[in-house]
This record gives structure tokens, C-alpha cells and sequence, in this order.
């Protein structure tokens, strides 16, 4: 049994969803771990991750819009001193998550058919976001 | 240290919360490994995996109609080609979760007195759902 | 590789949310596993776990207040014979979380600058609540 690590440093460049599939499967590829557990972490708390609908960009767009609504910017916060998107951003992120447990079996993360991994950003400017991906297992 | 996964198939019959602890449970049992890690994966978009109250139908009703009320079927979406329960069922599982992580110590899931484990279905036809069980430990 | 397992209790005073990362590092810190997995897991329904902004206390109050909103203790549920917070506290907990994976890499873990682990504690009396950590590691 091994362990492997790495940070993965994805540029967003406003609100909305990141496609992070191809990319963390190509590092799964490269470990030569066939069977175990993936954990992605995602080190803030103003974008989080999802694991969505792939396939239809509509879907994507409804999922955007849905948070954006359900968490607005156009509420009064307490704590408002980072600009509007900062507070809806921490909501956002609290009714998400930011880390995602895939159990890896014969060489690939056992995801669905129509299963996507997604990084949400939620701030509106230009960001470097970190995540943080585990591996173990042989 | 070692590993065991399972397939499990999870047929359901419309919307709703479907205990899949004894199932769970059972699994773990046959595998031999009295302490690790246990993760449920589900590989779906429109299905969802919660840890909620064991004891009381009723709670159980509130907590669907709760996820029916603040993802309701009746918005106007943009992506709505597959049904009026297609997009909400999405939102639903992105407000909820798709994978859970139980330790296991003795032989058993440290699940407290009144967690149960449930299968999230939020589409209104039949469905066969396949949950992924990852289990490191010894 | 191997594997550590505590049972941390929390007295809490009423709703609100906790920050117990300094609690948990130091449990890390006494474990002498310098790189792996470490889950905690909250046995409870109606107490969830959060990572969110650890320097401002009012966006901590913007979150509390954030969950107050959405799931109400105002509103008629079926399940109410626990007391008007039992039934939201629930829901509070559904749309958050019981778990957290978060990766240890270099004796600590891989939060980021601005995250805090949290217990959300949903109900208004006086509450023990018991996380479980499981560490896996070398």
C-alpha cells in the first residue's frame, strides 16, 4: 500500500463551473496506483467542488444560476468588506463541499456515466485556486 | 493493510429516501476487516447518498418535502429536455452529496444511535442506482 | 502504513458553530503520521461539520444566520415533537455535512490559510457531540 500527493493549480477566471475531469484523471494515470481512494481537497472557502452532469452545458448553466439565487449577492451581509461576491461565495461553498472521496478501481476513479468533476468558483475576479489530490491504495 | 470493493445495485421506485444501512452493514461484515475506512460512492447525478435520523417516518417526510421545496420541479429551467424532475433532481444531489465516508472500528460502521444511511432518489420513474463500497483497513 | 482512531467529545452551548481545528491538529500531532488521510466523522443528526473562513467572526455569523434562514424553525413540519429546532436542525445537517476528509501531508494537514474546521451545533439546548477521527497513514 502507497500514498501519493500533489497540488493542482487550476486559473479561474469568474464565477461558474470548471470541468477538473481529464486533469485529475491524467494524474491518477501517471501514479500506477490501479486500486484505492482518491481525495480532492479544495484550500478555500469562496470556491468548493461538485461532482455534476457532464454532458449537458444546460444543466451546468442551471446549476450556476440555482446557487446564485439560492445564495444572492444582492442580500445584506454582515460581513460585506471583501465586495458583494465575497459572503454568497462562503454560502456557496458551505452548501457544497470542498473535498470529494473516488474509490479508484482498476486504474480508473469509479465515476458514472454522466458524472463530471467540477471546481465552482464562486468570486468574480481572477483567481489561483489550489487543490490538494490523495491517493492510496497498490 | 488491505482493500475490498462492491457494486450495489439499488433499484428504486420514485422519489424518496431509501435506508440502505443493513445492507451496508451486512457487506462489511463479510468482509473481514475490523477497522478502516468505508466509502460509499454514488455514481449518479440525479441520486444522492445522506446520513439522516433512523427512528421517526415522519422526520424522514420533512426532509424530502424540505429538498422538494427548495429545488422545486415547478421553476422554469433551461435544461428540461428530460422532464420537469430532470433538473431539480440535480440540484438536489449538488445540495446533498454523492459520496460518504464511515469509519469502521470493531467490525462496525461508528455510526451514531440515530444515523441511518440512505439512498437520495430524486427522479419520479423506476431506476437502478450502483453505489460503488470502497473499504481500507485490516 | 497504519491507522489511529479517537473519539473526541464537545459540549455545546446552544446553535452556533464551533471552531475545533486546533483540537484536531493537536490529536494529529500525537499521532506521528506524517502523511495520509484523516476523516472526521460527526455521529449526530443534527450537528454537522463545516470548513469555512477561520479570521472574520462575522461572516461566521453570516453563515449561522444564513442557515436560520433557509431552513427555518418557523415553519410547520410533521416531525415537531423534539421542539421547534429539532426538525431544522436536521435539515441544517443535510445540507451540510457529518464528514470531512481532509489530506495530511508533512505532519499537517492541508488546510488552506483561511479554512477552519467547524462543528455546526443545530440545537438549542446543551449538547455532548462525538466526532470520530480516523487517521491512515506512515
Amino acid at each position: 500500500m502507497r500514498q501519493a500527493f500533489t497540488d493542482m493549480v487550476i486559473p479561474t477566471n469568474g464565477q461558474g463551473m470548471i470541468d477538473i475531469t481529464v486533469q485529475v484523471a491524467r494524474w491518477l494515470d501517471d501514479q500506477g496506483i490501479a486500486s484505492g481512494l482518491l481525495t480532492i481537497f479544495c484550500q478555500h472557502t469562496s470556491a468548493s467542488l461538485l461532482i455534476q452532469e457532464n454532458a449537458a452545458p444546460a444543466a451546468r448553466r442551471d446549476v450556476e444560476r440555482y446557487f446564485a439565487r439560492i445564495a444572492p449577492e444582492s442580500r445584506d451581509y454582515e460581513h460585506d468588506d471583501e465586495g458583494p461576491d465575497d459572503m454568497p461565495a462562503h454560502l456557496r461553498t458551505a452548501l457544497t463541499s470542498v473535498h470529494l472521496s473516488i474509490p479508484v478501481r482498476q486504474g480508473a476513479m469509479t465515476l458514472g456515466t454522466w458524472q463530471g468533476i467540477y471546481l465552482f468558483e464562486h468570486r468574480r475576479q481572477l483567481h489561483r485556486r489550489t487543490l490538494t489530490l490523495h491517493l492510496i491504495g497498490e
